[in-house]
């Protein structure tokens, strides 16, 4: 937690927080809170700063807060993510949200487990504690959006045509296309898929959509391996 | 296990290996093994090929097997990696080994809980148990070696600067140096600090060592998303 995301609900005056709960203990037992320290704290969906400790107690820690700075910039990379089975999910999850990708687009695939889709780990709540996680971490407030596309065909003839236009459009697949090109100067739009990879017919699918195949090489790389080196390659860091 | 490794004490003959427990189990109940299919195979430290299976009963799997091809190219990448908690680490390990790096150096830091050290995870055959499945993983047969460095600053006083000569030597900082460069053509050195990051005196030894600061962008990331980040961009697909 490399800041404390605070909620509208969480303020009890026009500058002053009170923190309880999972917020409180962290503050009190890793960064040992006491009257006068200086916290990094960020409005959800909004601005960052500093919370001057102005009280502790057991189960509240009431802080003077300003937020004046801009989060990090966004990441322009709109990501399209056959959905990992639920362990991996969470973590890939949070680890895109660290890195500052705000659209995240879970799809169907072929070797897509279909009881993933059932999975506790897709509910509203279950994924906003990956967002919030991510968030803390990499210090940022601004939420990414996570829809779900169980219906691959649709998906992919009727919206990511729209998706891809105006980006660099791309589609990982170890067993064909070009090497994955770096540094990016367009918004990037890429596609990732299962354990197993995507079917020659949904690359072939993909392409038609308007996305390119490009690999990492020739070794099959887990997803949350593959995912961060692709990004890590395809945007400069800002 | 895009890889069935096989052990020289697998062979019962010339082109013949019994498999039993943990690969049996898999190739039977993932792979559907059975008289006449075909599966990945390659020998430890040795070539890849291929498999056929001439008999399956409930203890092992008999395989004819056949080691022509070279194991894919290894990352000319040597990893300086600050000892991350066991849980982490693991993972991290498993993940550097996938992607082809054959050097990996433990290294003790301020910040680095000194608990992690005792961990059962560093026992060598703990250790050796994720090289394994990153190795299945990617379809590779090369172990990488993997040295403990308990001691920061004979490690970078003595040893370092002679790992890091003729290559390419980067040590990540979030709060220092300059943007992490793509594509590097020389052999790379590349130090990854603990969470919180490696301290300004660390920074400073390793500096002298003739490694070079640079960052991944504002927002901290945990190491986990920062080492395949930084691989990935640092070293083209091969």
């Amino acid at each position: 937690m490399n800041l404390i995301l605070l909620h509208q609900e969480d303020f009890i005056g026009s500058r002053r927080v009170r923190l309880q709960g999972r917020r409180c203990n962290h503050a009190r037992e890793v960064l040992n809170a006491s009257n006068g320290r200086i916290l990094q704290v960020g409005l959800l969906d909004g601005k960052t700063g500093s919370g001057t400790i102005v009280s502790v107690n057991e189960q509240s820690i009431d802080l003077d807060v300003l937020l004046e700075e801009e989060p990090p910039n966004p990441l322009p990379l709109t990501m399209i993510l056959a959905l990992p089975r639920p362990k991996v999910f969470k973590r890939v999850l949070q680890g895109l949200t660290a890195m500052g990708v705000k659209r995240i687009i879970l799809l169907n695939s072929w070797r897509v487990d279909k009881s993933y889709w059932q999975s506790p780990a897709l509910e509203p709540p279950a994924i906003r504690e990956q967002l919030i996680l991510g968030l803390e971490q990499s210090r940022d407030t601004i939420l990414p959006s996570v829809e779900r596309q169980p219906r691959f065909k649709p998906f992919v003839e009727d919206t990511l045509p729209t998706i891809a236009a105006g980006t660099c459009a791309l589609v990982a697949h170890p067993l064909a296309g070009r090497p994955c090109p770096a540094d990016i100067t367009l918004p990037v739009t890429l596609a990732i898929g299962p354990e197993g990879g995507f079917t020659a017919y949904e690359i072939e699918k993909m392409t038609a959509a308007g996305l390119t195949p490009i690999h990492l090489g020739q070794r099959p790389l887990r997803v949350e391996t593959a995912v961060p080196a692709l990004i890590g390659r395809l945007l400069s860091p800002t």
